[in-house]
């Protein structure tokens, strides 16, 4: 592993600093060769980083302000407003220089309009996106982008989700070739709205690419697809369903006190829910499994690397996030899709 | 109850007769005031009509057909060709007033583009819809328009679709005042297409109506709104989506043998889809249950009713389905939009 400055937006997230700081320790121990610029008011910073071995404490720098982008601010205000606010000083900090990427979990579209301002979107990139991983039945992963940043897509800019996602499918996730498919609302030809189908028709052309055709939303997690592209409300939406639906299931599987006021009260969803299907077993192997490695989303397109964590990520979330900068920023994805755009 | 008589595409659906027809007599048997008119291939369906009770044999008629619109088929295509076919001359029989309302468990846009050419929309109506029944965490049920009959939508057609949306949840669901909410992918009033925001300006304006404002993916099945509003496009994929999540999640938690191998393959789902619950307890409550209450979808905003049941709908599915057209039509639900479109 090469060494590696990354800037941290430490006050974003529902909690801010008491579970950033946690987490920036605890990733400087995973990664030696990790050093951390830590964007914040000092005076939430400090008392947290008390008592710390000097090899940590050496490669972390308080870097203090005392602004911040709220989380209820809409995109202009909060870009008009932005001026020395831990999220843009940590962007300006990778524009500088002075961090190879950046990791935040604030305010979502504060943080993409920043950063294609600051840090600007790769050169033959229209739009960044949006770019996370999901969980398969088969075991594997797949990435889904764009996830919200883009509401409205040309073909154009489909066929370019489509390019990125597949180096960082190749990068990230292993891959060899990925399997490009685009979401559609069936998987004939004639379905959905035209720039989907003129998307499809561009994909087809490029044999580089390994577009395999239309997905609909009932197999996101089957692994049919390695990367799943989608305008930003598409992809939104269906993410989005995804969470909510399965916390439904397994809150109401668990019988969840706080909805499940009686016993029958659920009926209804769940007779829904199990259509075709009798459920037996227990749970017992939940017990050992990490969630908080799928934590939040990547900004991809633009000149560095930039990282969303989920708002409510814990203490493990937020270091993986940061853990997950790093691989991204090691790995040169950035670069990687620049040279993709020339080749492909 | 009044007397109805139903016309059935009994031809429709993955099983076709064995399913569709054992499913009429059930509904004959259960509703003694509905008769129902069968069309299809009586070499197929007569032998399913043995030894029946003269009640019941009274209130069937078989008008046979051997033609039949493939589920396979394309719109313009199956439109051309469905001269002479159960789908289109059960439409037919309503269109003459022979039936009061038809049941197909055939080819989804076939279907919505028959009826839109023989039944037409109601005087006002731009643009029909596909509505479905969801089931909430909190027992109660919401409905969701439009499913996929409509890609690309205005203002205008997300605010009909709303008030018919409305007019139907009154009705089927007996709710006062239904709650309505727009899907979008935030609920800060920028958010979305310029369409979604355009409509709930609409909505707000119509005091008649109870517009909430909007709702994301993850709070579909949380009984926050009765009527979920969105174009086809978007209402398909969240539809979707979300079925595919719970049957996912069910099939996991069961441990389906097909689909996890070993024991630890499923782990990275699981671990996301856990975030943060701990699942415990058993799932004898789910043997209770009747899933087949929710079948299926209806045509909304045509001179009358046509419900759509699942292809893949079994015997108590595709009765639910009959039962249910003919509770829309003894409730007159087209004439209540009609009503509807003048008082709102």
């Amino acid at each position: 592993m090469s060494r590696l400055t990354l800037a941290l937006d430490v006050m974003g997230g529902d909690i801010g600093p008491r579970i950033t700081i946690p987490a920036s320790i605890k990733a400087l121990e995973k990664d030696p060769m990790l050093s951390l610029l830590l964007f914040g008011d000092s005076q939430q910073i400090l008392p947290l980083l008390q008592n710390l071995p000097t090899d940590i404490q050496n490669r972390l720098t308080v870097c203090h302000c005392s602004r911040v982008i709220e989380n209820t601010q809409g995109l202009s205000y909060a870009l008009r407003h932005s001026k020395g606010t831990s999220m843009r000083l940590a962007i300006e900090a990778v524009q500088k220089g002075e961090a190879q990427a950046c990791v935040s979990a604030g305010n979502t579209a504060a943080l993409m309009g920043l950063a294609k301002i600051i840090l600007q979107p790769l050169h033959g990139i229209e739009r960044p996106a949006l770019i996370s991983v999901i969980p398969t039945m088969t075991g594997e992963r797949s990435v889904m982008l764009d996830l919200g940043a883009n509401i409205d897509c040309s073909a154009e800019n489909l066929y370019q989700f489509a390019l990125m996602g597949s180096i960082f499918a190749e990068y990230q996730l292993g891959l060899v070739y990925p399997r490009i498919a685009l979401l559609n609302i069936g998987i004939e030809e004639i379905k959905g709205h035209k720039s989907i189908r003129d998307a499809a028709q561009l994909l087809k052309k490029n044999t580089a690419l390994n577009y395999i055709g239309f997905i609909e939303g009932d197999l996101l997690l089957n692994g049919k697809a390695d990367v799943i592209v989608n305008d930003g409300f598409a992809g939104n939406v269906a993410l989005k369903t995804l969470e909510g639906a399965a916390k439904n299931v397994i809150s109401l599987v668990k019988g969840n006190a706080t909805l499940n006021k009686t016993n029958h009260i659920c009926k209804p969803l769940l007779a829904w829910l199990v259509k075709k299907l009798f459920l037996k077993g227990s749970f017992q192997r939940l017990k050992q499994i990490n969630p908080d490695q799928y934590n939040g989303a990547s900004l991809i397109g633009l000149t560095a690397v930039v990282v969303k964590s989920h708002g409510s990520a814990n203490i493990d979330g937020f270091a993986y996030a940061i853990e997950d900068a790093a691989l991204q920023a090691r790995q040169e994805i950035p670069q990687k899709i620049l040279a993709g755009l020339d080749k492909y």
